[in-house]
């Protein structure tokens, strides 16, 4: 029989992304044509620095910002460090109340537990069964002394939306000098994301979730924003991020969302497909499966459990017949542990532990997702019937 | 006329070095390739994970170290502040007395400036005319609660070689406690470095220092060595530095450091040559020179003085003629004012406001040298003829 599919059929999109054709050919141009430091003086350095501007006004006029808002940084994990610790601190005399969720990034969930353990007092927004965050529990716990609100746009686990849009109002009437942060590491570049209507003083973004190298970040930084650096030394970006800049891999970056600004609603619409698609071939397929992102979750995610299955065993069933996902019951394979975001939704011990992450690029394709909804039904049954769950 | 020499004759080889074609190639083949998460738990995210461990393992071989004491980074900033900040937190009870030199790198200068500004002591060793700190002065200084001395290793404006191995045995009776950090990001790859032998605790190096793309910063910690992340989130590299590997950028990095550690000893023995070159021929054509970096330097960079000629005018009239070189009196076109080594080193104004940092490559020729010497020769001379100094 022929072989109709391709070798590896890749659903960990949120993990990370394979870098495009184009990024990729960016990214060797300049390290080979812009080598220079862009802190050199020379016009090989200017060229460098070139590179360094044009990405940061493409990511202006994408973001709806100036061009001097823009920080570069080496991936989400460090532009969320910074937005959390360098307000956090900046903003220290004012208060040290901080608001963030229980569904958060590591990256935004660890570092306000380490400013809880150095004095600072941190709420962490409870979510409901679809992982959203609760509006009214969001007023009664924004303070005067509130310094820092970071709710994550879309969830990394499951998809969830966060009514980011919704907070800022809220923070205008009573924490007027808090500050809204929004981690997007999924979203940007897939959903819409209004910057000014929505009042975002800071933003995370990264490279590699959408199509380019691993080792560039973004950190939107508005106006008004008192944040304290992270790396000290040769004052690089107006002596916030201290480094040589990464030249080629913010120049490949800048190209991965040029090319995504243009089809991002074509993806959008696309990858909606495939997620229905793998939805509905789940549940009439499948019994005893639950789908744990909501049905206004961002359709690049789908996080869905099959109850008396060891998400482990089944991660690796299917990877033996190509079809890569992630166990949803752990952020990465260095936590042990159950999932924090599926916990917070409420979910119980056999729902967490039989959760997996599909997700999605748009460069999947309806008969990849065929393959898939096909190989669960065939590999579930086989689990469970051989571990009698 | 024919043109005998190339475009350009880069000769800022310091500030960052054209990647080879073997790193660049390892960089595509490892992002195209092996793209997975290299936290995820299908065999993609093993493999990108190998990558990660297989650097480790030629980082650990090159160093005399162990894998698991090698640490990844976003660049040499990063690593100088996770050494320095990391190991004065998690030190901080023992005692908050830091030793460092005038004439660091600005990423170790600023994350001790900030430290001392918030409530930790930092002296700054003195440097002789040669760039060079006094053992005795170190001796004097060291204290039983000073929890960190960081001397770098290679300078960067001069090339002057710091006698870090004669420091921790002076450690050991004084202050045993103590951690030894170095900064190497302009040696790793070009000058010996015995870490065991010397009984450094940490050591910073640099990716684009060594002829791969920039974005990749190794940090060696010692077993012994306690110390703070700067970047907290999803645990990677054991809790110690958060953030998706660098995967493309960190197997890069290992491929130039496996190129070089070769032909080391045949770089330097090149290099020299180059470097004599320039400096007898400096010295020959030019008067009112003065060559600052010492006879002992690292080979790979020479700071000369064209006294009377600021450096910026020669800069960009030798810019003018295809070769590219640094200001001497700025560590990077973001920092103003005068050269802090230069200044250290007791150069008058004069002195430090002509000096031309030149740093060379393997790849670098003498044809480039006699051609920069002839250009040196009569460009200063024009200046100085056309500037009345």
């Amino acid at each position: 029989m022929n072989k109709i599919y391709p070798d590896k059929i890749y659903l960990d999109n949120a993990a990370s992304t394979k870098p495009s054709a184009e990024a990729m050919e960016v990214f060797a141009d300049v390290s080979l044509n812009a080598y220079a430091n862009a802190s050199s003086l020379h016009n090989m350095g200017m060229a460098a620095e070139k590179h360094i501007k044009d990405a940061k006004n493409i990511f202006a006029k994408t973001l709806g910002v100036q061009p001097k808002n823009i920080l570069f940084t080496s991936g989400g994990t460090e532009s969320n460090n910074m937005a959390v610790t360098g307000t956090a601190i900046a903003n220290c005399r004012r208060g040290k109340h901080i608001i963030s969720t229980a569904v958060e990034h590591p990256s935004v969930l660890e570092t306000c537990k380490h400013l809880a353990s150095i004095g600072y007092e941190v709420d962490f927004l409870s979510v409901d069964k679809n992982g959203s965050i609760d509006i009214d529990e969001f007023c009664r716990k924004l303070r005067d002394d509130t310094v820092l609100v970071s709710v994550m746009h879309v969830n990394n686990e499951v998809g969830t939306v966060q009514p980011v849009h919704l907070l800022k109002d809220i923070m205008r009437k009573k924490s007027p000098n808090a500050l809204l942060h929004t981690d997007a590491v999924q979203s940007f570049g897939k959903e819409p994301i209004d910057i000014n209507a929505w009042g975002i003083d800071l933003l995370s973004a990264s490279s590699h979730k959408i199509y380019s190298p691993k080792g560039t970040g973004l950190l939107y930084i508005g106006d008004k924003v008192k944040i304290e650096p992270l790396l000290y030394g040769g004052a690089h970006q107006g002596g916030l991020r201290s480094g040589t800049e990464n030249t080629a891999g913010t120049a490949a970056f800048a190209c991965s969302v040029s090319c995504l600004a243009q089809e991002s609603e074509k993806h959008h619409a696309y990858v909606s497909e495939l997620n229905t698609a793998l939805r509905r071939g789940i549940l009439s397929r499948l019994d005893r499966v639950q789908i744990n992102s909501p049905s206004d979750a961002s359709p690049y995610i789908c996080n869905v459990s099959f109850f008396g299955v060891r998400s482990e065993i089944l991660l690796h069933s299917l990877e033996s017949k190509g079809i890569y996902v992630s166990s949803g019951s752990a952020c990465s394979s260095h936590k042990s542990g159950k999932s924090h975001v599926l916990a917070a939704m409420g979910l119980n011990y056999d729902g967490i532990d039989s959760a997996l992450r599909f997700s999605f690029s748009h460069e999947n394709t309806l008969d990849e997702i065929a393959y898939t909804v096909d190989t669960l039904a065939e590999q579930v049954s086989l689990i469970r019937k051989y571990t009698r769950k």
